[in-house]
């Protein structure tokens, strides 16, 4: 398993244990989760770089990953990706740069990963 | 003074006090604040989103009304905008939603300003 | 209009208006914002603590106040409510201070509100 | 050692060197910080409750673990837990679900180690 | 009253009404939090700064005021305080720059207030 | 390589990728952050001192650690960092305990890194 599909199996694994327990609340915040990025008057792809440089300010790791793939996988490009870090930067302020260097980091194991 | 100026007509005032303290760093680090947001791989109008939903999960009122404006003038949607809300909302929790309930009030704002 | 009173009407004015947009994701997590904290396992009341202290240390003010409402109606004594605060402060740190001085104001508020 | 035995012994062993330190601030707010979650006004049980809650929506997943194995000898049931979870996710969004993963996680290793 | 007796008359009054309810780990805590800032291996000076910088980086615009008070009356000068603004936003983030704003305006209402 | 060479590996591989994509304000971004910390008004001692509270206080590990090693190389007593951990316990509450834990062992690695 390459680090991507580590990443997908683990949360894969616990979003299934975490449904399984029936609590109404989470089972309806993690489709409405889903939901939010699903084309709208924005198109899905505008809304993946808003979820993650959100993600990216708020300094969560996974999250981050999350909408990376999605991000990869819709095409975008690497210069618009960096310029996603830049606003998440500046706006978060110094303390977002080690996410940044890991943001890369999963970046390139999606590269690597899709090209398989 | 209608809302919309009372908010520049503070903050230009400070901002100048603020620079005109000559610190090298917050001088450099106000400009590089501007040049993020210009015209580059991304369109300044999907940076000021960008933007917007960034100072929303962070829940800054004074960084929410600036993007406000500027994607207001850039032609921004109500609809484009209900959906940076929800991205932010879903992504920050319940805790944004009194900076979306004043983030609406200054959306009304600016169109009374601007229609003016 | 007391303090109270104000409160309310601003928050349910601009609910009202955000709703009235028509976003269904906004929608959703309003309705499930107020589910959660509904009887279950867990008693309302123990859940309205859980989202008082959760909102004091994300110092969120509109959520404290919010939640010390419910919580007041509820029948929370105030040596409950000091111990809230204390955990509050202890988790968050001394940032919390001034939240806690602003909730005990309005706790004061809610009493004389709820005398008349 | 297991995943829970692993947890105390680094826990125990950084306290204890910087307890140490003979730093009198430190000491005291560490003596604070174990007195606060003490029966009062409200049972030890709530307050860990609330201590959990509040661990989550600020994302530490040590506070988180800490509070859970408390909580676990204490008796609380899943289902309860759950319901934490999910006023976790509501207030502070979806940058708490990888907490919530991973603090299922530690739940089932409490589950084996307590069985054990 | 001007702004600095306003700021420091609330505070006192609230701080009073919250350890008149006697809850002896607030009690503590507050008296701890004085104790941090006093002279030690590092001096009050430097651990008032220490203080300001953490109160800007978390943007608590209370917290900063009471520390602005406390570095203007230890003779912290203007070039030093902006320096500590530069460390703050590059730190911090551009969320951080309403909060330097507010700062500047009240470190002028102190000198105006102890010019008196 | 111990955990100091290890953390500055992986830093500057990743800082030298992000800096070879060429987005100006990020490039900028990192040139700032070093500049901010340069002698001035305040010495560079107490910048790096607060660096780490602001660091502690945001709790981002890999910027306490930078902010230590220069800490570490300047002189800073461990009775001085052992104040700055109170400032930011008190200012920031116990989740700032974990990231105290793991600044107090890196700390140990540099004594360690340094002697060699």
């Amino acid at each position: 398993m390459d680090k991507v599909e580590e990443f997908n199996a683990y949360r894969q694994k616990m979003n299934d244990k975490l449904l399984a327990e029936d609590n109404l609340v989470l089972k309806r915040f993690f489709n409405l989760d889903t939901n939010t990025y699903a084309d709208g008057a924005l198109s899905s792809q505008t809304k993946e770089m808003l979820g993650l440089v959100a993600s990216m300010v708020l300094r969560c790791d996974d999250c981050i990953k999350y909408h990376l793939e999605t991000c990869y996988k819709q095409g975008l490009k690497k210069e618009e990706l960096l310029e996603i870090f830049s606003v998440a930067n500046i706006v978060g302020g110094s303390i977002v740069i080690p996410h940044t260097r890991r943001a890369l980091e999963f970046w390139e194991e999606l590269e690597n990963h899709y090209k398989k």
